[in-house]
């Protein structure tokens, strides 16, 4: 097989940039390997004019993907403009309904139209890959769809918000308060433009959803994530987890119980001593469990033009080598539409509540805890400021259903400044 | 695609019969992720009557693992009866010869005859994948292979050998001695038949040259490996290591430098915070870098029957799915005989000396090494036995050259009792 590979790339910015590097500056390499030249037909993107320190002469300009998309040179058509709708999402389906193969990054898209793609790609006899959307440059899809083919999977866990991980564990380093560092983190550029999708846990939740239809065979259903972000999050929740031994991690977990799903993107405390606690920065973590290969742990950069640029080139050299696996790694028919259990699995849980300074506060908390079946493991109660005083308990194993009813009626009680935080302890 | 895919299984070990288990018990699982069945037709070992746990009776028995190879119901080839010569070799040759694919654990065999069984698979048309081969369960060889085909790999580097770290972190752990937990080891059936693969580092040597193939297109050169294990650690050298801040690992490092490609697998000193440095038991790490993706780092299970067969189904799984990639990643005509530079990147070493008690002895050793150019960063002189003195160097950075063209000077001064050890101090 020595025709080339003509791809066709959609979006302009720090990726798309990246990988047109690649294409022309590993030309040989990537012929040697993939058997055939991969070459760049066209390219898209909203503004022609930028400097984006590269060459594109060579190749034919689309002010519309749509039309990119469609061009006959092209083979596979790599979409890169993200956002779950619009042209991302016309474009790629022009291509599919063109016979083109597609390599996309966008997460949010897959999350919410994953299915649909998938059927339509697998109809057309097209592929979708996304090794790029989920871990940055960790070539995490490959590992779990073919790496652990022989698995049953029982459990995905990870850390896949390189934003929120720096912003946590930069609070942890300095000191400084969430506020703070959320604006540090805006000024570096790791915000989306939406910095919602990253402090609200949305982003990592997306990445999650599209594991966890490959984990377990289901169809991906982003809306079933339980789905907390970073937001509330404050210094004493940070130090008060270091005292016992913990950091605090945004880390989702995908596993299938016996009453369904259960898919959480959330803060959660992990030990300080395990590789998820150990994790700094913008790095991402994935752990991949199965029946026969216990634990696999893949750590790599989570973001970055290099990276990332890098998982759109697995996907697009695996093309190239011929290599044409469905969509979730199984015919998307076969995805069945699984039962939500967004809380199922018991664990401990972090609190922390204001109590205002009224008589017998605390012993109305305790009470029903109780009531709900909680029992306390470790409380402690935090020297006043002039009206409310910080409380901290760590509950044995509970879980989040019975958490739930028991802050409902706390919160009834009138004895809480602000909203309780609650952060369920992953022993990981 | 609905054919069967139908496997000859050679070699019902450990491995053999995890890889039956699999294929026995996740019929339905296998076939809608490979759009297939995977079957098996016939099995091949040395003992007809052992009892495996497993149900043999629906295969064909074939006493003689050639004639096996060679079955026209056998579509796949898995070859897991070991040694780099013999049967093994036999049979895999036949299998290409009859036009079988190939799927093999056998690291010694393709360390040792990979170029030529790569040669013969692509003339024949037929694949070769060894997953299996290196790092137990982790998805290494794909994850460098496919996940990182975008990158120029700039390192590759692991810890491969989880006897050798589990008798290095049980010595840490426990205060014992080399011997003694060499004997523990081999009552846990850790070891290999001949010990000295394991604990001479060649087990490890050959994963390592495996990698260095893929990573860096060169034909596999076991002989051109620094081979060095772990049978000279003392005790003393994992204390002292610790006093420093670092641990010892059987470390292997394949790099391509301006000299060539340098390939080494030896007890390093790793400092005790870093991720290798943590490395438990017989867990394994691979650390993969290249120039776009910066560095993934993957941890999983060295060895064990639910992890190795694991990786063996990865590979069946894709030649199922009809991925068929060359054995090392680019045609094997396209590799090159690559130039051998064992130890060409500097280095601090960790030096232990016994030194005789003569007088101006420890003098004459610090001259030899200041003659050779090396420079010390600490020494440290231990109280005496009766004859002797342990003298613990740390160099700055020096090559291996110039450290062994001092020791051999060393060595000639008659003021030594026993061999020195050295080990290289890599900052990962």
């Amino acid at each position: 097989m020595t025709t080339p590979l003509r791809l066709g790339i959609a979006g302009l910015g720090t990726v798309g940039t990246g990988v047109v590097r690649i294409v022309r500056q590993k030309a040989d390499l990537l012929a040697i390997r993939a058997g055939r030249p991969v070459t760049i037909a066209a390219v898209s993107a909203r503004n022609r004019d930028r400097d984006r320190g590269v060459n594109l002469s060579d190749y034919v300009w689309e002010d519309d993907p749509v039309a990119l998309a469609r061009r006959a040179d092209v083979d596979v058509f790599v979409e890169l403009m993200g956002g779950s709708d619009g042209p991302a999402k016309a474009a790629t389906e022009a291509a599919i309904a063109a016979g083109k193969d597609v390599v996309t990054a966008n997460k949010a898209m897959l999350a919410h139209h994953g299915q649909a793609l998938a059927l339509a790609a697998e109809a057309a006899g097209r592929v979708i890959r996304f090794e790029a959307a989920v871990a940055g440059g960790i070539p995490v899809i490959k590992a779990l769809t073919e790496g652990l083919a022989g698995n049953e999977i029982t459990r995905v866990m990870g850390v896949m918000n390189g934003t929120c991980n720096y912003i946590l564990t930069r609070m942890q380093a300095t000191g400084q308060g969430y506020n703070a560092l959320f604006e540090e983190a805006d000024k570096l550029g790791y915000l989306e433009a939406d910095p919602n999708l990253d402090v609200g846990g949305i982003d990592a939740g997306h990445k999650l959803a599209l594991l966890a239809a490959i984990a377990f065979g289901c169809q991906v259903d982003f809306a079933s994530v339980a789905l907390e972000g970073i937001q509330n999050i404050t210094l004493e929740d940070i130090r008060h987890a270091a005292d016992m031994g913990y950091r605090i991690k945004l880390l989702g977990v995908a596993q299938m119980t016996g009453r369904g799903l259960e898919q959480r993107m959330s803060p959660c405390l992990v030990p300080d001593t395990s590789a998820l606690g150990q994790l700094e920065g913008g790095t991402n973590m994935v752990v991949l469990e199965g029946d026969q290969v216990e634990q696999i742990v893949l750590r790599g950069p989570g973001a970055g033009m290099g990276p990332t640029a890098s998982a759109v080139m697995a996907d697009v050299m695996d093309i190239a080598r011929g290599a044409r696996l469905p969509t979730f790694g199984q015919p998307a028919t076969s995805l069945r539409r699984c039962q939500t259990a967004s809380s199922a699995t018991p664990a401990p849980y972090y609190l922390r509540l204001s109590l205002l300074d009224k008589p017998g506060a605390l012993a109305k908390v305790a009470t029903l805890l109780g009531e709900a079946g909680i029992s306390i493991d470790r409380m402690r109660q935090y020297r006043h400021d002039a009206v409310t005083a910080p409380v901290l308990i760590v509950t044995h194993m509970t879980t989040r259903d019975a958490l739930d009813t028991a802050l409902g009626g706390i919160g009834r009680l009138d004895v809480l400044s602000g909203k309780p935080v609650a952060l369920r302890i992953e022993t990981v």
